[in-house]
């Protein structure tokens, strides 16, 4: 089977250290273009816009987006018109309308879909909770900004701030939950000089009155902390590292190690094989809802 | 056939205003009682709480919602539990993970309608537009929050503000228009003291690109504004006094006289018949979308 020619648009921070070398890992992928603004990807054709990738480059079959999401509908748009496969980095795209409309496509045509993680801790994760009688979940999703998105202007426009690393989170929680989640109440911490929460408290539930609750932190000076601590009847199951470690009452799990970008690909392959897609907006919706009836506080202004 | 024997649920100014004239004015339903934690509705039973009126009082078969959004969801699930039709003011809920969740529902067992127009003038405007070529949309919704809304804190909460009355003219938007409509940009101008806007610009599209604007006003001093203007390559539409008086190119329309309530009750008199639901997450969509994209601008303190 000929590899899935693949252009990708955005090569900045996120698309370097991880969807490239994950691109490049999987062979069922092949990488033939670039479209950017900033420095050139090596070793493809680069072009300055998507538009011209799709003119003037070679033949592709997908695209993957890893510019920021304020931008991206358009794009996304003109992929899917021109009737190529789209994979697109978290979130979606800016708003759930936008989202939505995605949804409604003919899911044949082209699959879109968000990296939420498909990493063998998570689907381990899964399956021991299938079983289990939940009682609490507690989100921890704390790290330097300076550190992972140093300089990154768009991330403090609004509508994101530290909400960017947290909707991984919530993508893993509302794919390990059996039932929808939805926002109770939400602060949200506003740097005097910008738009976006620089750290915020979510309280979440679901039809049974499951207690979920998140803390983001973007201006975490040590250690970065990404775990998700699930409280059953049964035990404790906890996700350290993003999801990439898995343990049960403290006990360390053994799970297949594949990185977290390597799945989310496996994942696109598998819809493009499939014909199917793949655009989960719940996570979208927690982040819109936290910010629709979440308290604001201004604190102290922020300085890259 | 006997009459839908309602119940109601918070006895405040909207219930006063606009719904009990509405129910008592349509034969198809009675008013048998009434939760509320205020003055009492004369001539029924009053009960102090939902779950009192439920057990204790005479059979309904409906109950109508009138409380503020933020704690409705409860007991809304609370009344679909005990299999009664439910009416629910507008917005539906505070969030849309919540509003999600009654779309999921069979739907034979409980219709939920938000109280969308349905009022003759927009079922005229609707019935013109669909086979015009829609060019823009002016959105403007302006008003007294002294005079509409005295000393209501609720709507100072997270979350609504501007949007109480704006969300009015969004329902009746994507009531009219073929397409979804998504968020483009929002300005939310928030007074000093308080966490919800008192006025917004919100910039809207639809796949086709059309512009659609809004201008919300929650401070707007001389006489009220609740006007649509929608140009067509063939004519321009306006719709005034909240959708109750239809325009096209200036020369006033006649529609028969119907009130936006009396519409609503007509409107779930027929859902109850049709053992079918109406949950239109649409309008409450754009406004989280709102919320979520918008940049926000700190103005004068408001007192009430």
């Amino acid at each position: 089977m000929q590899p899935i020619r693949l252009g990708l648009v955005g090569y900045g921070k996120i698309a370097q250290d991880q969807h490239v070398p994950a691109i490049n890992a999987n062979p069922a992928f092949t990488l033939v273009s670039v479209a950017t603004q900033g420095k050139p990807c090596p070793g493809v054709e680069n072009f300055q816009s998507l538009g011209e990738l799709l003119e003037n480059g070679p033949p592709v079959d997908a695209i993957a987006f890893c510019t920021p999401p304020q931008g991206r509908f358009a794009l996304v748009q003109q992929a899917l018109a021109a009737g190529k496969h789209v994979l697109v980095e978290k979130p979606p795209c800016a708003t759930l309308g936008k989202a939505a409309l995605w949804i409604k496509r003919e899911q044949a045509s082209a699959p879109c879909s968000p990296c939420i993680a498909y990493a063998p801790a998570i689907a381990a994760a899964r399956d021991w909770l299938a079983t289990r009688t939940l009682q609490s979940v507690q989100i921890d999703w704390k790290e330097d900004v300076r550190k992972w998105h140093p300089g990154q202007a768009w991330i403090w426009q609004p509508g994101l701030g530290v909400f960017d690393p947290g909707i991984n989170a919530l993508s893993i929680v509302t794919h390990l939950l059996p039932l929808p989640l939805f926002v109770e109440s939400a602060e949200l911490r506003v740097p005097s000089n910008c738009q976006s929460p620089i750290a915020a408290s979510i309280k979440m539930s679901d039809p049974r009155l499951l207690d979920v609750r998140a803390e983001f932190d973007f201006d975490h000076g040590h250690d970065e902390l990404w775990s998700i601590q699930i409280r059953c009847a049964e035990g404790t199951l906890r996700l350290d590292n993003g999801g990439a470690l898995l343990s049960i009452d403290g006990v360390r799990q053994t799970v297949a190690e594949e990185g977290e970008y390597a799945a989310v690909y496996r994942h696109f392959q598998q819809l493009i094989g499939d014909k199917t897609s793949d655009v989960d907006v719940q996570p979208l919706r927690l982040v819109a809802d936290s910010f629709f009836v979440g308290s604001r506080v201004s604190v102290e202004a922020f300085y890259d």
